[in-house]
């Protein structure tokens, strides 16, 4: 029988990047065209916020040569193939901060960029953490940086943290989550 | 004499498409190796919080083919070639919502989704508002939603509201920014 011929809507790629797909996708307007769009096809990320002593926070300092800065964020990262959201927050916690989290509990998921992007962020909290070994990958330069939780909320406030899954991060977590 | 040679550290660009490009730039390890990267370059967008009355909010539902969803969001937009970032915000709020703003106030700026893609993001509060006609673009489908200013904030609690510049937008206002 061969192999099926692929559906008319299937999406065509357009590049295949290591981290991304750039695809076209067409879109139907109300009156009935097809308008086509390029769109980047990501396989989603997680985002974590590592609490120690339920006042401290684990920051990152990453280097992002996509906006050719030194950004203070979360850690974070991409899922692998067949590699559920909580399994990549324990990996990615671990490679980047050296902590393991004894309770990784989900809080939120969110569009990263929904005009262009079909990213889509896992919020997890971390907390019962315990100090191992960082695993960076290739080309990854991160410095782990213990925050106090109100210093934190003080830096998004300011701008020295302008990240967004970082900002939705701690802002959701000290509006609707934090005891005081 | 002739077009100078492009410098080698230039990025190569990997794909031109409408809204961004694909380009490869080398980062610099610590151990001085140049590993290749892939990232999504783009010009930079707004995202404005339009304040009724001090205490109505004006969302845009709007369907996204990247996350083939109707998401509630603030409405924002792309920069245009030498536009300010203030004048594309007076221009998107009009387009996608009808309302012009008589006060449009610089608020936050930050990165969307700095692991692959440049864009920066730029916040703005818009105050003193009258309403006029809305222009969309090709294939832009967009309802303007009025909600009250706690609903909004109970909306992004709740996941409603899941779109990162939204969330940013409002949560920042309120823990920082609202007068009660």
């Amino acid at each position: 029988m061969g192999t099926p011929m692929p559906e008319p809507t299937d999406p065509e790629v357009l590049l295949d990047a290591k981290r991304f797909q750039v695809i076209r996708k067409y879109q139907k307007t109300a009156s009935g065209e097809r308008l086509p769009r390029q769109i980047i096809r990501h396989p989603g990320a997680v985002v974590i916020l590592p609490l120690l002593d339920g006042n401290r926070l684990v920051l990152i300092e990453n280097y992002r040569i996509a906006v050719e800065e030194t950004l203070l964020e979360l850690p974070a990262g991409t899922l692998e193939p067949e590699e559920s959201p909580l399994a990549t927050a324990h990996r990615e916690l671990a490679e980047e901060t050296g902590y393991r989290a004894g309770s990784m509990e989900p809080l939120l998921r969110f569009a990263s960029s929904p005009g262009i992007l079909s990213e889509e962020m896992h919020l997890f909290v971390a907390t019962d953490l315990s100090l191992g070994e960082m695993a960076l990958e290739a080309g990854e330069e991160i410095i782990p940086k213990i925050v106090a939780w109100e210093e934190a909320v003080a830096m998004s406030r300011d701008g020295r943290i302008h990240d967004a899954k970082t900002l939705v991060g701690i802002l959701y977590y000290e509006m609707f989550r934090r005891r005081r």
